[in-house]
C-alpha cells in the first residue's frame, strides 16, 4: 500500500504545517470542567428527567431499533416525538432520523434530481452541500443572506423545481437568514425553502420553538425545516417538518432514511423527555439571549442570534492556544479552523449555557474574557 | 406551492400503481409478535446486560454526546468501544459514528475525489452508493462479484488512485464477496479495497469476528472494512476499521464525521456490552448458521452466507400480501421491494433469529413455510 501511506503522511504533512492536525481527545464522565464547547446550551442532555427517560426507554426496548424505521425500526415512541415536534414547532408533521445529517441528506436529496435547481446560501452546513451534491441538481451558491441573488437565481430557474436552502442561525457567524423574504421569494417561484434550524429550535422564538415559528412560518406550504435532537435537546437525532405528502415523500423515496437503522429508543425517549422540560420551562431559551449579549458585549464581539458566539482569532494556531490556555483554567471552548470556517478565519466557538448556576457562568465569563484579550490584534 | 403539492401526488400514484407505496407502522413495547424483519440476529438488542449498560450510559453520561466528536462529543467510552473493537475484528485500529451509513459515507468520500477511480459491485448497500457519489470520483460498476472485471476495472486505472467498494455479505441475496480475490486484486494495482461488514460482523468468522478475520486480512493493509453497530451488535451506531492513519485520515477530513454529533452515549455503551457477551459466548453465531441452512432447506431456497434469507415473490403485492399472512399468524418478515432490490425481484427477507428458544423458532418456522408455500408459481 505504499501509494496510500504515502498519500497519507502526505496528507498529515501539510495539515500539521498549516496548523491544521486534530486529534480526538476522550473525556471522562463528570470531570469538573466547565463545558461551553457543546452545543447541549440549555443543559437538557443531563437533566435529571431526561436521562431517566433515556435510561427507561433503552431498559423498557433494547439498546436499539433492530432495523430500518420502515421495516420495524418505528416504535410507539419514535410516533410520539413526530407528533410533539410537529405540534411545539407548528408544522403540520414530522420525521425523526438517526442524525441531522441523514436529516439534510434525506430532504434535499429526495427533493432534488438532476432535473432541479437548488440555490444554496454560501455559508451553509457541509451536510446541505453534501445533500445537493448528492441530488445531482444543478447548484447555484449565492451570496451569504443575499435575497436579491437569491431572486434572480429562482427566475433563471425556467420551470425547473426549485430548492433554496438555508439555515436559521448560521453555525460559524451566528447571523440568522431573512427567513421572511426567502419563504416570499419561494412562494413566487413556487421554490420549497429548506430551513435547517439546528441552531435555532429550543434557541429561538416563543419558548424555543424556531425562528421560522416565530415569523409566523409554521404552516408555510413553500418552507420545509429541519432540525437536529443533539445540540439544545441534548439527545442524538434529525428531523424534517413539513406537509404530511413532504413527509409521506420522504418515507418512501429518501435512500438516508429507507437504508438506515432507526434512531436508538434511548434516544429518541431522551428527545421527547428534552421537548417536555422545554415545553414545562418556556422561558429557558431567553435566558440564552440575555447570557450571551452580556459576554459578547464583554468580549466587543457582535451579538448572535443564537447560543454559538463566535470570536475571530489571527491564526489557527493562536486560536489552538487560546483554547488550550482557557482548558488550563477549567473551561473547554471550542475552536472554529478550516474546513470548518467559510471564510479561513479560524475563530474560538463559545457557546452560552443556561445550564450552569450564576457562579459557574460567571467564572468561565471571566476565563474567556482574559483569553480572549491576551491575543495579539488581528491582521 | 401547487406545483410541489402536484409533483408530491403524482409520484405517490405512481408508487400506488406498482404496489410500492409503504407506511410507517409503529410497535408497541412487548408486543408479543416473534420479529423476523429486524437485524437482531443474536438476539443481543434485549440481553439484560446490554440494556443495563445502555441504561447506565444515559444515566452517567446524559441522553446524547453533546457535540462533533472533535469538539467535546469522544468520550472515554468512545474511545474503549474503538479499542474493542479493532481487537475484535483484528485490525489495527478503529472509529465510531453515528451509523453505519455515515461510516460508508465517510471511508469513501475522504479516500476519493476527483482524481480517484472507484470501482463499485453493482449490488453494494445505498450507502455506498450514495458514498460514492458524494465523493465526485469517476465510478466504474461492476458485475456483482465479477473479479476478472475488478482487475480489468483497476488495470485501466492509469496511476490514479482507486477503491474497490463490495460487502462482504450481501444484504438482499444472501451471498458473500470473494474477498481473498479482490484483496490479492487491490495489492497488485495499489487500491483500497472497502469491505461493508454490516451483515458479515457478528455473524461469520470464529467467534462472529468476521468474514475479513475468517479469511486472514484483518491486518491486511489494502483493505478497509467498515460495519454497523445497529445488527448484530443491537445497538446503534457504525465503525471504520483500519490502519492509524486511515484513521487519522477520517478524523481530519472525513465531513460526515467532523460535522456530526458523537454517537450518543447510550448506543456506544450498548455496542460495548453487546462486543462482550459476544466474547463470552462466541457459539451463538454458529447458531445462525445452523438455523438459516435448515430454514433455507425447508423453504427450497439457497442457503444464505449470513443471517438474511431471500425467498424471491412473483410481486412486490404478492410479497406484502405474504407478509400480512404471516403478521396475522403472529410472526414478522421482512420484505425488499424496488428500490431495494438490485434485480427489481420483490422477496421475503426473513432473518434468522437465535435469541428466541427452540419452541417459539420452530413456530416461527412452521408459519413462514406456510406462507411461502401458498405461493403462486414463480413467473
Amino acid at each position: 500500500m505504499s501509494g496510500w501511506a504515502e498519500w497519507f503522511a502526505a496528507q498529515r504533512a501539510a495539515r500539521e504545517t498549516a496548523g491544521l492536525q486534530r486529534a480526538l481527545r476522550p473525556r471522562a464522565a463528570g470531570d469538573d470542567l466547565i463545558d461551553l464547547a457543546n452545543n447541549d446550551y440549555l443543559g437538557l442532555s443531563g437533566r435529571p428527567e431526561v436521562r431517566r427517560a433515556a435510561a427507561g426507554a433503552a431498559l423498557r426496548w433494547g439498546a436499539g431499533a433492530g432495523a430500518s424505521r420502515l421495516v420495524t425500526g418505528t416504535t410507539t415512541l419514535h410516533a410520539e416525538l413526530e407528533r410533539e415536534l410537529a405540534g411545539f414547532t407548528g408544522r403540520p408533521a414530522a420525521l425523526v432520523f438517526s442524525t441531522g445529517y441523514h436529516a439534510n441528506l434525506s430532504a434535499v436529496s429526495a427533493l432534488a434530481d438532476r432535473e432541479t435547481l437548488i440555490v444554496s446560501d454560501a455559508h451553509v452546513h457541509a451536510s446541505l452541500i453534501d445533500a445537493a451534491r448528492l441530488s445531482r441538481a444543478t447548484i447555484r451558491v449565492v451570496a451569504h443572506n443575499d435575497v436579491a441573488a437569491v431572486r434572480d437565481a429562482l427566475s433563471a430557474a425556467g420551470g425547473r423545481r426549485a430548492l433554496v436552502l438555508t439555515e436559521s442561525v448560521f453555525s460559524v457567524l451566528g447571523d440568522a437568514a431573512p427567513v421572511d423574504d426567502l419563504a416570499a421569494a419561494c412562494a413566487e417561484h413556487d421554490a420549497l425553502l429548506v430551513v435547517d434550524e439546528a441552531h435555532g429550535l429550543g434557541v429561538l422564538g416563543d419558548g424555543g420553538r424556531g425562528l421560522l415559528h416565530s415569523r409566523g412560518l409554521g404552516g408555510h406550504p413553500n418552507v420545509v425545516m429541519t432540525a437536529t435532537l443533539s445540540k439544545s435537546f441534548g439527545a442524538m437525532g434529525g428531523a424534517v417538518l413539513g406537509s404530511p405528502a413532504l413527509i409521506d415523500h420522504l418515507v418512501n423515496r429518501a435512500r438516508p432514511f429507507i437504508f438506515d437503522t432507526g434512531l436508538a429508543p434511548a434516544a429518541t425517549a431522551g428527545a421527547l423527555a428534552a421537548l417536555r422540560v422545554l415545553r414545562a420551562e418556556p422561558g429557558l431559551p431567553a435566558r440564552i439571549h440575555e447570557r450571551g449579549a452580556a459576554l459578547a458585549d464583554r468580549l466587543g464581539v457582535p451579538r448572535s442570534a443564537g447560543a454559538v458566539l463566535s470570536v475571530p482569532m489571527p491564526s489557527p494556531q493562536r486560536a489552538v492556544a487560546a483554547q488550550a490556555e482557557a482548558l488550563a483554567a477549567g473551561v473547554r471552548v471550542g475552536c472554529f479552523r478550516p474546513p470548518s470556517v467559510p471564510d479561513g478565519i479560524s475563530r474560538l466557538r463559545i457557546t452560552t449555557h443556561v445550564g450552569l448556576d450564576d457562579a459557574r457562568w460567571a467564572h468561565a465569563v471571566d476565563v474567556v474574557a482574559r483569553v480572549v484579550e491576551s491575543r495579539p490584534a488581528l491582521v
